[in-house]
């Protein structure tokens, strides 16, 4: 048994929490505290304030083995330091945040990314236990994902596997994607931006537009039938997506997360409907399963990860030290 | 330094070899025969004929360390049995390829997809060589690929890891694949057979339909400006569906091999500006490397495929014995 500080930084809010892991267990959460990251304020002045934070909540107890942080940008796994990052948090990337935690702290500091993280908590003790390959997928303002193998998040050669959102959908073609391109990827038309997107771009004359998919959903709720034909077009495209990911990778299981999950029956079953058409014959049966952990994911996550990497788990090839 | 016996076993030819791997050399392929297949005969004729000449061949050299075998058809990497076939092969599905060929030599044997073979061997010592994560890329009559992770193959959860050719992409929608879809794959209009397909879909009225990809880039180099369109729209296809393939997997390099890649400098210009569009900005400088080992690839991943797994060098996810 042992004991984790763990991190969660978002564009809006930072969450930490501690994470106990036990072998045969489930992990338990516990006093999670959450306070705005107030990303405006700069890149400097988040981290200052993250190490302040660390070393308060590690004072609250004396068992911690270690500190596993999830960080929203691009992380380099072997010093913790932010790559890169989006305009929502300015000045973060360059970042040295596993370097800066471990100085306040005293303690080992392991450092992936959000969606990683997230990712790793539904592979090894959500939806995903017990699955040795993992796509996890996340489907909420973006898309984002990760790839778990035995435990390890596969950071990739550049910090950047897992970024499903970014493979190419037809109905995408034309449509500008977070990445910048318009030649045609899955993220503009299936994320959550991109169900309202989608829906603005094909409805009826007239019809005011919708902000967002949970607008699209909640119109879908109440009988529209435009919008109930965009989500499910939205969705069969992400399964059919998913499908050709599943034949590339051949994982043994993929998780989905995310607030669009919540979108209701209409959505997962055309998921599925282009997951079984755009899947081979001996992928489809791969299982689409639905995340199990909510808003914990991402702190069991980072707790796993602190956990894998101080006990030298993970394999040099996913860049564990 | 060690010896294999190899097979590359095609639709159309069965080619046998002996490769010498020794550490810091480049390996050594000699004495190549080749038989046709035969595939008409059927999966237990094949079978037979494989097993005679594993045993004459064998019979040949008094240092052989084991076999490596890449054939057509998913293979059960445990077992060395064929899991699935195409039409090409009839009841070749099922065969006990692996135990029939340990029996009849008295080696250890290792079988692998012939696919996975030619990728295994542009990755560990053609194109690849110095990358620990490599997409191998086969662009011939259809799109075949592998993924292979610090010299082992990734089978994947159904020993399909690795199909590239079966990933989304706009340009392939109500084109109907190989696998029997018309959601929009990449394969049907990026493979030899597809650019063809793509030409007479395309094509002005009255011209004569293009048997292949050769034949449209035979009219390429002839200054055809059609055909010089639809070779270029192909490639930038698959470039495009190739740079999200690098998102979602972030290798340390693209092995690119096969028949198609002998198409020119539109194909490849095409292919490089579809890849810059469709990878992300930290993705994109991901190099995409041309295969350097020829007809030699399968050959060469086989051995080394023997190696490695008689060595006990792959880990367990992989599933090397």
């Amino acid at each position: 048994m042992a004991r984790y500080l763990a991190f969660d930084i978002g564009g809006t809010k930072i969450a930490t929490g501690f994470v106990t892991l036990e072998p045969g267990a489930s992990p338990r959460v516990e006093d999670v505290h959450t306070v705005p990251t107030e990303a405006v304020r700069g890149g400097n002045d988040v981290l200052q304030r993250i190490v302040a934070l660390a070393a308060a909540r590690i004072g609250e107890s004396d068992d911690i083995a270690a500190v596993g942080i999830g960080s929203a940008g691009v992380v380099d796994p072997d010093t913790g330091a932010i790559v890169s990052s989006t305009d929502l948090m300015p000045d973060w990337a360059g970042q040295p945040l596993g370097a800066a935690v471990a100085a306040a702290t005293g303690l080992p500091v392991a450092v992936v990314n959000d969606v990683v993280a997230h990712g790793l908590g539904e592979a090894v003790h959500g939806a995903g236990r017990g699955y040795a390959r993992v796509l996890s997928v996340g489907v909420g303002t973006g898309i984002g994902g990760a790839l778990i193998e035995d435990g390890c998040a596969v950071p990739g050669a550049h910090g950047v596997a897992g970024h499903i959102g970014h493979i190419a959908h037809g109905l995408g073609q034309g449509v500008r994607c977070s990445c910048g391109t318009r030649c045609g990827h899955v993220e503009p038309i299936a994320s959550g931006t991109g169900i309202g997107t989608l829906y603005n771009l094909k409805k009826p004359a007239g019809a005011p537009p919708a902000s967002d998919g949970k607008a699209v959903a909640e119109l879908v709720a109440a009988g529209d039938p435009y919008a109930t034909q965009i989500l499910a077009m939205s969705a069969r495209a992400l399964g059919e997506a998913l499908g050709g990911a599943a034949n590339l990778l051949d994982p043994d299981a993929i998780v989905i997360s995310g607030s669009v999950v919540r979108s209701g029956d209409v959505w997962w079953h055309a998921l599925r409907e282009g997951f079984a058409d755009g899947a081979m014959a001996l992928t489809a049966p791969t299982p689409l399963l639905d995340g199990r952990l909510g808003g914990d994911a991402p702190l069991v996550g980072a707790a796993v990860d602190a956990s894998r990497r101080t006990d030298h788990a993970c394999s040099p090839v996913h860049n564990c030290p």
